[in-house]
């Protein structure tokens, strides 16, 4: 039973086909009177460390929705916020929490408009946090994940990897210099969420989605959703110098490439559109000061094959993460 | 550190004085393309029995959202939903889950919008649940808790305490018949919200809000956010039959009506109205097959009071719940 698996048999037939649920098959949904809505939970152990400092969980529970708003081409409007905190959470990590929430609402120009707060009855039941999006969608209107055609460009923005690898490294699973570990970690920690260019490529992009599960298994859901095949080259995933210092270390380097490309928690956008947009594409990330890669293409069929240079499909560790597998 | 604290001292800021979030006074904010949304959290071991059957949860899940709807007068669109699951959770556990989900959707008409599953890291920690919902408010407006005047007369819907005997019945608390356990227990398990009554007193109340905390502590909500005091006359406030045999049975029948206002989850509505609308009110119950019965006054002043039938003030054991007392 996967996530998936349970979204699309148990939760989908309760849309009751009300158009802007999409049954259920994008991480947003689009209410009749003009907004984008999305919801993200985030879960002490699961979706960070129990020990992240407070400021940077609350910046990451509104990135990683925005990220979602990102992905459809929405302006944020507000929020509102579900936490539920072990018992005996004392008032100073709750005013870290929300410090750490004013500072993002001033980056990214929105505000709370309510919510629900709760204590756990045990000290040792994890911080749980809920945080449900409203966005304005762009003119051209919001874009699926289903919308891509056989032989539409597979794109990807930023890089790919950095976030896992950090908390890899902030888990001591694998050693990296302490600049790069600073550098990854933050990646981790905050992610940045792609407005200004998910707003850019609104009228562009045939599909589109944000990577939270990872390249694969986010590559994989919009194939699928679009019911096609998507085939990435390995070489073409953008990384950063510290992910390139950690691959050149690796004994098969494809088979970190692929690995790399299986952590979650990037939060960069991963979209089609045709070639005639090649150009368009490159307009927009300039204008949103946004480095995006060229990574695959679609065709008919069904999955997702990663390939090295010589065209071979490369073994993928793990698809993603799943919460039920 | 009272959660109204918390939320008057270190959340209301985050609202950037968003006219629709009224400093979150209130259990629903106003979006400004004309949506009222709430949110409530749920939480296993706090707002439902670890027993409870699944279906009766995901119906309370929706009812009590739908009560802060109907505090408002607004009608059900949808809502999007979050779920922390134990780890472990079977797939029957889910579909239990989703089946009262459909079934009251069925009843209320509206439809789910999205989402967020995840699965807990361990069997141990609580199944907890989210729900934002979204509405249309009604043609007269968005009642508030904060526009009683001086005079107004004070109201409420229903019966009062049936779901905190309830409850105490379920964990034997208290000693009731078979016959009124299952009466008092379906009361703690499936509040009625009062989406028709709600939408009728709309244009007639000055003040509204649901009973979730307790009769006496949501009294004292609606009276500190309007400025006023509350004084509330224990002999009228309204109750079961089951409940009267219990009030009967205990020592000081004053101290057991007391009692009786301060369990939470009646998700009755409370609100306050001038004496002009007196008649109006009673058509307005009427029309919607709503029981109601006026209680009290408000008057210059603050807190509030509550008076045996010499006009004594009868001590309160405890001011409803509060999540970080």
């Amino acid at each position: 039973m996967s996530e998936a698996d349970i979204i699309r048999e148990i939760f989908a037939p309760l849309t009751a086909e009300a158009p802007g649920a999409d049954d259920l098959r994008d991480d947003a949904a689009l209410l009749e009177k003009g907004y984008v809505v999305t919801k993200d939970l985030m879960v002490a152990g699961v979706h960070f460390l129990p020990k992240d400092p407070l400021d940077l969980v609350a910046r990451k529970l509104l990135r990683v929705n925005l990220s979602d708003l990102a992905a459809k081409g929405a302006k944020p409007v507000g929020y509102v916020l579900g936490c539920v905190w072990p018992a005996g959470t004392k008032r100073e990590a709750i005013e870290l929490f929300a410090k750490g929430l004013h500072e993002d609402q001033e980056t990214y120009r929105m505000a709370l408009y309510g919510g629900d707060t709760v204590v756990h009855r045990t000290k040792t039941a994890p911080l749980t946090l809920s945080a449900t999006f409203f966005g304005t969608p762009p003119r051209t209107g919001v874009t699926r994940r289903s919308g891509a055609s056989p032989g539409d460009d597979l794109y990807v923005s930023g890089v790919i990897g950095d976030a896992g690898l950090g908390l890899a490294a902030l888990k001591k699973e694998i050693k990296v210099t302490p600049v790069d570990k600073a550098s990854l970690a933050s990646r981790y920690h905050l992610p940045e969420p792609r407005l200004s260019f998910g707003a850019a490529i609104a009228g562009l992009a045939t599909a589109t989605i944000d990577v939270s599960d990872g390249l694969i298994a986010d590559a994989k859901q919009l194939a699928d959703a679009s019911g096609l095949h998507a085939q990435i080259e390995a070489i073409a995933i953008p990384r950063s110098s510290a992910a390139a210092v950690w691959i050149a270390a690796q004994k098969n380097r494809w088979r970190a490439l692929a690995q790399l490309s299986s952590f979650g928690d990037d939060y960069e956008l991963l979209f089609s559109a045709p070639p005639s947009m090649r150009r368009s594409v490159t307009v927009a990330a300039k204008a949103s000061r946004t480095d995006v890669a060229r990574i695959g293409t679609l065709s008919k069929g069904e999955g997702v094959s990663l390939l090295d240079d010589r065209n071979q499909e490369i073994a993928v560790p793990k698809l993603g993460f799943d919460h039920f597998k």
